[in-house]
């Protein structure tokens, strides 16, 4: 592992973004929302995914610069279409259409079309707590995953994330793949050659296998629940969910038409809207109580189940604990990259010729 | 098991919410939402639950004639004050003044305190589709769940529900617990001596155990996901949410805190807030883009995920399916209720002086 600071890597990434065709200003909230992910932890999402882009641009599925716009509203509600801009900086858009409608309505509603792959949802639910809202973030993403009981891949992973503001406690932010396990979690384990536990993988004709090789012979990742003994349908209908709030609401793709973050596989045919869907929610947290009421209440939420008695050698934490610790440490410690990734982001420096990364 | 019609049932649900007071208005409001349990096969919160009702009212936790009334509002938003009401039907009210939201603004959200048990979540959201509106309902409820590494027992099964119109497929609803499983199979497997599968439950320690008596011996239900790696932690943030929209939102009790349905065990002591809290919400179909054209994509969802190919002897449902299958057949058919809930049944006859069920 090589590690680099923060600022390191935000200057590497914008410069590419740059180098691409975004404006200043978009490949700083591109930039940021990217590296949002690295100095959470969930470094599947964040600068590996950066050649990612890069191709989807070379595949002319990533508009440099997009003229986003509104094309369709009620008071609380508006529809936007992202043209084919990048979703990390598409969904920041949405959100802040979403933030203006709350403030004057108590509640904002947006759903987008004509995005792609937005990072983590995380980072746009958490856009909400700057302005001491609850944020709510839904994407839908390329078909990786089998409903219950079926052999066909219909859904992505299809993540949830809402944050929401406390008072002098830390903020609560869920943010959760609706999959039994994570697809970077398998890939780890894909590269160490091991083998998955029971639950998350099935094979071609819809047997639970362990065999991480799975996904690319017919097989599926598992909804939450892994099996319906163990709830896999409840975990079908939350990705189910996403995938309509983010797909059929804004007229984007859904189902298997999602179109695949990977360029080297090919758009479906006959797609059924524009893009991969995302939605975005903003709530005033005084929307329903005193906002002093409310804080104070979300603290002793936090502590009443942070104090909960804990199983032996283990504690009780709170949506986002882990993230945020990992977030403090790694603004301090700098974040570490695989040489694979170093590798991968140093073809990039060379192809735009910028300072290539220290390995 | 006996065999009833679905208006027999309703006649003596209706005689009994009269007989403790209720106005013929929400006697039938109340009675047309716990049969629709029934009706759809969640038979653990239909009329066998109706004798839990009467002892909170003898408990005088169950006011039977509340004086609702909103307490905070927004243009979007609305906290409600059950007034120790019935759930039933304190949160049909509060659907109602969110469909009234959402016709003017786009959406509607309505927070419930002061209320107790609502049934079965799916009834409420369903509520929208009448105005062909998407409908979402939330509660929380008495402590019975462990968070992931919690020995303590601090969220309820907390259901998510969400009802969506199609144009001429039937409707998508989903209605499910955030549990791995619901705490109705459990009793069941009590009742018949049998294990429970792995994953549904853990002992006071907080190791999973298959001993269906482990609830009543300090263990707890376990979220969806089972354990840490297949993803309880994911369940544990559902749950969590639940608890926040409804109890955190409202000014409800939430945690702990929340008093328990049955009224042999005794309220908490210090409560956070006013009984058990709910969250309803309404989305106009047009509010993201028109009407016809969000319809037909929702059957056209809908066709792709029933005509996936399925696992050998299976087929790929849609959240409702089997719940509205379960409903046909019953209202022509008849609702089987078992002998103990007759004897049940029949009690609150003798106390009420009403007609009892033949048996």
């Amino acid at each position: 592992m090589h590690i680099f600071s923060y600022e390191i890597l935000f200057n590497f990434i914008q410069a590419v973004f740059i180098k691409i065709g975004f404006s200043e200003k978009e490949a700083l909230l591109a930039t940021e929302a990217l590296l949002k992910a690295d100095l959470r932890g969930i470094d599947s999402h964040g600068i590996a995914r950066l050649s990612g882009y890069v191709r989807l641009w070379e595949a002319k599925r990533l508009n440099p610069q997009p003229q986003m716009k509104i094309i369709y509203e009620t008071p609380t509600t508006a529809t936007l279409d992202g043209d084919s801009g990048v979703g990390l900086v598409v969904a920041q858009k949405a959100m802040e259409i979403a933030m203006q409608k709350a403030e004057t309505y108590g509640t904002g509603w947006v759903a987008v079309q004509n995005s792609n792959h937005f990072g983590i949802a995380g980072y746009h639910a958490m856009l909400a707590l700057q302005k001491n809202m609850i944020g709510i973030a839904l994407t839908n993403a390329s078909p990786l995953v089998a409903p219950t009981f079926s052999v066909d891949r219909l859904l992505g992973t299809n993540p949830i994330a809402v944050a929401i503001p406390a008072q002098t406690e830390p903020p609560f932010v869920a943010d959760f793949a609706t999959t039994t396990a994570a697809n970077g979690k398998l890939e780890i384990l894909e590269r160490k050659g091991e083998n998955a536990p029971w639950g998350w993988l099935q094979d071609a004709e819809g047997n639970i296998t362990t065999d991480t090789q799975a996904r690319k012979k017919g097989g599926a990742l598992l909804p939450l629940g892994s099996d319906y003994e163990h709830g896999s349908h409840k975990g079908y209908c939350l990705g189910a969910l996403v995938d309509i709030f983010s797909g059929v609401f804004s007229g984007a793709n859904y189902a298997s038409w999602v179109p695949p973050f990977v360029s080297y596989l090919s758009l479906p045919t006959n797609p059924v809207g524009k893009g991969i869907g995302h939605f975005l929610g903003a709530i005033r947290i005084d929307a329903f109580r005193p906002k002093e009421e409310f804080l104070s209440h979300m603290d002793n939420w936090i502590r009443a189940f942070r104090n909960a008695k804990a199983v032996k050698d283990k504690k009780v934490l709170i949506p986002g604990d882990i993230e945020r610790e990992t977030e403090k440490e790694r603004l301090q410690s700098g974040i570490p990259l695989m040489p694979s990734v170093v590798a991968d982001l140093n073809n990039l420096a060379e192809k735009f010729q910028i300072d290539p990364l220290a390995n």
